[in-house]
This record gives C-alpha cells, structure tokens and sequence, in this order.
C-alpha cells in the first residue's frame, strides 16, 4: 500500500512518545527509520517499532549523557535508551565539532540495540560537508578466521564523502551474512545460502537454528573480511567503552567526521570527488548496466520518493503498529 | 643464506646513498625495507632496490615538502621521491601532531612508487600509544563491481592498535591478487588463481598477461571489496591532491593517528583491547591450532629475528644488491 509520508512519520512519533521519548526526541529516531524505509533498507525501519523489542517499549535506564568531552570528542553514555536517538545526539555533536575544529570522534555506550541504518549518520555528516565513517559493534556472531566460535558481531562501517552532487555513502556489514538474515530465515523455514555459516562444531550450515547456535562467516569467507570485523570491535568497542567479544546488550559506536579542510580544501575535494565518480562511471560494463555508486545513485530516487509524498509499505506493518498506539 | 642484519642495512643504506639520498634519509627508508623483510613481506623489501625501477636510481624532482599545515595536520608534496622516505616523514609528522593535538592526519602527494610494507607505518603509530590507520592509493588494477574495466588502485589499508603486549596490526589489499603477483605468474610461467582477473572484456582469466590488460577482482569478488577499494581512493587521491582512477605514477597515502585519550584514555584502551585478544584467542579452532591476531602474534618472531642479529635472506638477491654499488 501507498502512505503518506507525513502519515508514517506521524505513526511512529506517536508510538515513540507513547511511554519513554519526548516528542523531540521521537523526531530525531522518525527521521532515521524513514531514511531506512527510503532507502531500501527496511529491516531497520518500521520493523524496530514491532516486535518482540520495539524501541518504544524498552524504558531507557536514564537519559544519554556525556562522560567526557574535549575540543575534539564527545564520550556519550547511551543510558540504555534506543540506539538511533544516541546516534543521532552523536551525529550532531561530531559535525558541530568537526566544522568548528575540523574533526570529531564521538563514542557511544551503553544504547539498547543498534544504531539501525548506519549509512543513516555517515550521510548526515557527509552533508555537512564533511567525510563521516561510522562503525557499530554489536553481540557476536561473526568468527575470527581459523577459529569456530563467534567472536565479533556482525560490525557494520559506514563511510560518507561529500561531492558536487549526492554524497557517496558506502555501507556494509562484516558478515556474510546479517543476524537479522538469520532470524528471518528461522521463521520462514527457509535454509541459509551455502556458505555463509557454521555449526557449533564449526562445520559449514544451511540451517540457521544450528547458525545461531555456531557462528556466521566474515563477508569474503576469509581473514581479511574477519580483520575488518576486528577493527570495528576495537574501535566501537574498547574505543568507546562498550563491550566487546560479548554477548550481552550493549552496543557501541563510534562516529568520526574529518573536515577537508584539513587537507586539500572542501571545494578542491568536492570537485575532485565528483570528478571520481564521472570516471568510475565511464567505465565498461559486461551488459551495458550503468555502473552504480553507493549512496551517490540511490539519492535520486529517495529524492523522488520524499518529493512524492508518499511510501510504499507493506500494509500488514502499518497495520500492526497502529495496533500498538 | 643468513646475512647480520647490520650488514644487510649497510648494504641497502650504500645502495640509496650513492645518488639522491642522505644518509639521514637511507636510515628513515632502511627501516621500512627492513620492517618488510622481517615481517614476511618480502615483495616490499630488498626488491625495492633491484629490478627495472630501483629506488636509489629515480631521481627526485625536488625534495618533500609541506604545502600545508594546521594544528591537526599536514599535506606533503613528495617531490618524485621515493615513497617509503615520505611515508617516514608523514608518520613521524603524524605521530609528532596527535601526541600534541591528540588527533592528525597527514596526506601525501607525488611519490614515485607506493609508501611500501603499509603495515609498518600503522604500527610505528601504534607503537607510540596512538591508534594507526594508513591508506594507500596507486595506478589502477582493479574493477568497480558491476563494471569491467580497471578503476581503483589495490589500495591497501592498515590498521594499528597499542595494547599492553604488541600492537595489534592489520594490513589488507583491496584487491584479489597483488599487482606484483600478476608480474610474477608472468615471469615465471605460471597460471593465476582461478577467480581472480578478468580479460579486457571482462570473462575471467588465468592468463597474467590478459588480467594485465583487463582488471583484478575485489578481495571478495563481489561489491564490499569494491567499494573498500573506492574508499581508499577517495582518501588517499582526491583528500591527498594525489591522482585518481589513473594510469600514470602518482602515489598518494593517507596517514591517520588518534590518541585515545579521545574517548577512554590510553591505558583503559589498552587494557580492553588486550583483554578483547585474550578472548578471541580463546575461542575454539576445529583443529587445535591458536588462533592468530595480525601483527600481534607475528612480533614475537621478528623480535626473535632482531635479538639473533642474522636474517635468512635469498643469495642472489644479496648479490644482485652488491653487484650495483
């Protein structure tokens, strides 16, 4: 079904502010569960406000406060409130820093689950003309290559660079699979792709109760993808006070903003950043596709969706959350 | 063979006196060639010195210097100079500014060849307490997924971490393959791995000449690997005024060092992030054998190699370096 856009956003701040959030607040995590929704990545939009965890639901244990904060950083205790409102404090502290000294880093504890959509904040900052790159650690999932038993979690980074146009925004996880995958694929009865995970006695997996109980695959299959995964559980980890190589509910995230200004200059890099994405895309494909630039091409049709108005959704969502409020 | 360490430096330090170099200057890119011989990387050592395009015979076109400094960092213009001396001067530089400052980066330009064994300037970082991250671009090797033709560099990346025992030290190429090994399956004769090179129009091949003509893989084959290698080249071509999607031998290298007393402080870092190896190599292996962290584990034996004194070292290698000073 087709909804508006004012409609959905209206949905979710009134479930948000139902018990815990003000409605400020409730605007600051609407505008990062939309972002998802717009951009395909729907598992982290309406979804948080449903099921057996909805955001709403989970009373913060106190509000997110600083810890620590110098010209240059921001240390923030999440308080056990949801993680997208935490990402979005930190979001905004990291690009207020980053434009007056011309870089940020600001860690986030203590947050009841994720950030959601982290290419969400690495856009934000990449709008202010900055170069944003956001990494989340999560519960363990993934394994350290050689080894059987999860140790890292699935540790999403994002990475967001201004240009002349859209801004590029490359997002990724460190697994081969997500966790989410994992759920959905349990309760839809489905099997898992061939090589995505193992068992408990580390043989590889198609069925995702035995996944679980294992552990999931770095991306490559390899020791670079588990590298990857390393690092983004020591910077969102012991970085920024947050558990590590863990299994219990806290989740950590750092977010770095560089200002070109540093360097080269904000317009000398714009330019220079657009005029790689003209080259990148000039090149051949095997079937004449056009060559996609993460966050970059995907700006255009967000863009028509918000100019619409309207989204489409799955009705059973929308139904199910008005069910909640 | 085995050769005494201090003399196969004085050899290496002969060789790139005898031209353009000060001795100050062989020591700083010494090191660098010693780091790779003694860490295994042994296409990024005495090699360097040897074949068509010795270090010490490139004459450059002025030496390094800064054409930009704040209080957070600085942007080096090579000058045509060996990549491993700027890589020195940039690291030290870094290093110099985040004890200070907490935070730097530094951003080189035009360097004739790449900075070399990438992993040793992150760990030079993270042997100073601070946190290392260093990314490299180069000609271009490898495909923008989706597409067929030769976009980014191999683009390696590496990551440092202090701890309380050896820093943690992660290294990675962006690509499937090395450039240096599609020259060297050329060379000797041999076929590439199955999945790692296409022709010039874009079907895989085993043929080295061909892949030279058409692109390497990502490291992953697939769309995470391209846009790691994308990221690389917008920070270390358009943020470093070095070149992009290019042909031609303009190096650029981005070096990153954040202290920690950012966020938790140096010594709670370390304390977490040698408690999180801890548990990672506590985690099971289907086969008994140890789990193994990067850098880490590999810094007891180059210690071992140092104390001894001696290094193994190819015969005709040494005695190709001889024959040239």
């Amino acid at each position: 079904m087709k909804i508006k856009i004012d409609e959905l956003k209206q949905l979710m701040k009134t479930a948000l502010t139902s018990k815990y959030y003000s409605p400020e607040e409730a605007d600051l995590m609407v505008e990062v569960f939309l972002h998802a929704e717009l951009t395909g990545k729907n598992t982290q939009g309406i979804l948080k406000l449903l099921g057996t965890e909805p955001a709403q639901d989970i009373k913060p244990k106190h509000p997110p406060k600083i810890t620590k904060e110098t010209n240059l950083s921001v240390l923030i205790d999440g308080g056990g409130a949801a993680g997208p409102l935490v990402g979005q404090i930190a979001t905004n502290k990291a690009i207020e820093i980053a434009k007056k000294n011309n870089f940020a880093i600001v860690g986030t504890n203590n947050t009841f689950s994720s950030v959601g959509a982290i290419g969400f904040y690495a856009r934000k900052i990449a709008d202010s003309d900055l170069i944003g790159i956001v990494a989340a650690s999560s519960p363990r999932g993934v394994l350290h290559f050689g080894g059987i038993d999860p140790a890292y979690g699935t540790n999403p980074t994002a990475f967001g660079f201004p240009t002349n146009e859209f801004p590029i925004v490359f997002d990724m996880a460190a697994s081969a699979i997500t966790w989410y995958g994992l759920v959905r694929a349990k309760a839809l009865g489905q099997k898992l792709p061939d090589n995505v995970a193992v068992d408990k006695e580390g043989n590889l997996t198609t069925d995702p109760e035995e996944a679980m109980k294992g552990a999931i695959l770095p991306f490559d299959r390899s020791y670079k993808g588990s590298g990857m995964a390393m690092v983004v559980e020591l910077l969102a980890g012991p970085l920024v006070g947050a558990s590590y190589v863990h299994d219990n509910g806290d989740w950590g995230t750092v977010f770095i903003a560089i200002n070109p200004e540093l360097l080269v200059g904000v317009e000398d890099f714009k330019t220079h950043a657009s005029d790689l994405v003209k080259k990148v895309k000039s090149g051949r494909t095997k079937n004449g596709e056009i060559i996609h630039i993460p966050g970059y091409d995907s700006e255009a049709t967000r863009q028509t969706i918000l100019d619409s108005g309207e989204i489409e959704m799955e009705e059973k969502l929308i139904n199910d959350l008005k069910a909640k409020i």
